[in-house]
């Protein structure tokens, strides 16, 4: 008889494993559900919704229940599983749409509930025009309220923050950003946060740092955000100020979180539960330089983990090795890309740190329209490689993957002096930036 | 008495070992004799002053003698050196400008005579309105003779021939390509040519590959190009068919070529001489996957060498381990990438070889103004990176570099597999396309 495969949330990492069994083990019978209206939906994609570069947020989506449907996978939208009989091997199904519940047997079951934003105590924190942004949904909900909107207030000046406000620009919008910490992008490193900084200024945003927010108010809707530098007019405003793993319902029935308050996980996406699987936002990760367990919620990792564990749980082989913590955004003009670890989160892990910052341009000095380009290099004394951030335009900050693969390697500074990079003038100095920042590295 | 170091030749390769070893050990008499009217010059420029885009062919130059003179380095334009007395550690030097000649000691020697473009036996080779592009001058030269030209030929499709292909259309010139083997970029395998001859084709280039050029003929100048194909009225062309070490003063005094023909250096890039070192075009590298001797002459690999040159001649600690053969080019709105081993290379090599090519874009699906991206991957049976060719759009090609740093690691394609690279949709769909190949590659 054929075993049974179900996924619990079926966005990046559901959808990626119940395909990639399904592939791997056609036998295999693979149901997922999800609570929200869009399976296999690229998050990542909202801010340049919110910019109104995409017109419809339909378009985020990569494959829709039809499709799966062809490939012989069930995906079932606004359908919540709100509790899992682990010993009976079933779980309980809300058809949110239908107002009725059913059991749904299974033999292996991922857990890919994702994340969700961090909504802090705040009064005024539910008014309406105050969103969190995840969802397509809270994507729509968003756009709509910017149609009647003036001025803005994001709060929390991480990648996702800075995003939104370059797309809050983009529709004209009066934007705030107001950060807790002393700079934007607060988990890079100083010297990259000073760019950003005047990025986001020369592109009309207003920076508050240093700032805590303290509630919001407004008669029934959003008038103004409180915060310990006085009131913000704002008729929309958008908390950013981090994520957290929905694990309450994998912890309901035993399945053990690791460190980071995510659930941990081997190399075969397993958890702790025998047959029951963990991918994506919910689920850790290992960081491959300092060999402990990670937190890395991003699109290309939560699909990287439902391909492997589809390959897994179908009877395949495969493994997720761990992460070395690349990341790459775009702010305005900026491409701003990183990998490893900065310096500051070096230090705390203990390494002897050492680290340079240069400033090159993107091509040869002769080459039209050259844009700054500039490259931070952390090591360790012992010249062992620990992370690279860069501070580029458009494509080019992509070189930082060289650093990442010199980083899976073990790679050290050495190393990175010696490579072939590939050159030419509309691409590259003649001296490539990242053998620059190698060869200042002492 | 302090000793003095002498560099034949002053572009990328004399010019980095002369600067490096002053500031190295400033105790260094150091002092670059250059043929031409400029030192330290951006050869690979040229197509880009050709299109116009540079105003003036100065521009190209890094520093100038008086910046040199600065650091304490003497470089002496159009100077040519045209005898090395080894035995009696001298050579004898004509100043071009100035009718005379004079004998300069030396302890150390660079040779850095760099390279030649190759003329072939052409009947009219050298009628009026037939260049190759080599120097400064030669651009000078085309530049000026272009403002009277409509019809220019170009002889060679490799990647000098398409990026002046791409220059003279910059102009307004009608452009024919006339290629000698069965499609253009013949270096390349036979999947990129076919995409970079659409991009030609779409742009107004004609081209003509399997035909072979037999003449020029004109009344003193060219007036038309005589091919195995017929005659193609031009008052312009240019003979691209590749470039030749110019080894010939160094073997007349015994240095001694490999078995490309240029050079022979060790990691050191010592010759077979005491206290003679080659760098640059003129000499070889290692390619670090076949182990074998590999002439690569590109710009950045002679800034490299010159860089080890002249700290292992002023006593520093330097090594050049060895190219894996990466470069890029631009043609017209796409970025051709390369490093390692094509799949006829490879085989050629002996190796046991695979190979994948997909179709990808250069960012998520949903993000505006997509552009295809292509990669070939080409791997051993056995699993280890031999090469990988991308054909992108702009600077996403220099992706590359990721695939670069795998092969001087010895990487496979599991660890490629495996690697964190950085994601956002404006850079990359959410499986990178490196990932895309390497999930591909069985």
């Amino acid at each position: 008889m054929s075993k049974r495969l179900v996924a619990i949330g079926g966005v990046a990492a559901g959808m990626s494993a119940a395909a990639k069994a399904k592939r791997t083990n056609p036998e295999l019978e693979v149901i997922a559900f999800e609570k929200s209206h869009y399976v296999s939906y690229g998050a990542c994609g909202l801010p340049y919704y919110l910019a109104g570069w995409i017109d419809s947020v339909e378009k985020l989506v990569a494959r829709t229940p039809e499709k799966f449907a062809k490939q012989g996978v069930t995906a079932l939208v606004r359908h919540e599983v709100v509790e899992v009989d682990y010993p009976g091997r079933r779980l309980r199904v809300a058809a949110l749409d239908e107002g009725r519940e059913f059991w749904q047997p299974f033999d292996y079951l991922v857990v890919s509930t994702g994340a969700r934003p961090v909504v802090p105590p705040l009064e005024g924190a539910r008014l309406e025009g105050v969103f969190t942004l995840r969802q397509p949904e809270d994507g729509v909900a968003i756009r709509q309220a910017l149609a009647t909107a003036e001025r803005t207030v994001i709060i929390g000046a991480g990648y996702v923050g800075l995003e939104v406000a370059e797309a809050f620009r983009a529709q004209g919008k009066q934007v705030t950003v107001v950060e807790l910490q002393d700079r934007v992008l607060p988990n890079a490193d100083a010297e990259v946060s000073e760019l950003v900084l005047q990025e986001l200024e020369r592109n009309g945003v207003e920076v508050l740092t240093g700032v805590q927010v303290e509630g919001f108010a407004g008669d029934g809707r959003l008038e103004k955000v409180l915060t310990s530098a006085g009131e913000i007019p704002a008729e929309l405003a958008l908390l950013s100020v981090g994520i957290k793993p929905n694990v309450e319902l994998a912890s309901s029935f035993g399945v053990a979180t690791g460190p980071t308050g995510a659930i941990a996980v081997d190399d075969k996406l397993r958890t702790n539960l025998e047959n029951v699987w963990a991918a994506g936002d919910v689920a850790e990760s290992r960081h491959l330089l300092t060999g402990e367990p990670y937190w890395l919620p991003l699109g290309d990792i939560a699909n990287k983990h439902g391909r492997t564990a589809g390959t897994v749980i179908a009877g395949g082989r495969a493994e997720f090795k761990g992460v070395v913590g690349s990341a790459i955004t775009k702010i305005f003009e900026l491409a701003v890309s990183f990998t490893g670890l900065t310096e500051a989160d070096a230090r705390a892990a203990g390494f002897e740190v050492k680290s340079v910052w240069i400033k090159s341009a993107d091509r040869a000095h002769y080459y039209p329209d050259p844009h700054p380009f500039h490259v931070k290099l952390v090591y360790e004394t012992s010249g062992r490689l620990l992370g690279a951030q860069i501070v580029g335009h458009r494509n080019d900050a992509l070189r930082i993957d060289a650093v990442a693969a010199l980083l899976h390697q073990g790679g050290t500074v050495e190393d990175l002096r010696s490579l072939d990079l590939a050159y030419a003038p509309p691409f590259s100095p003649v001296w490539d930036p990242l053998l620059v920042a190698a060869n200042q590295a002492k």
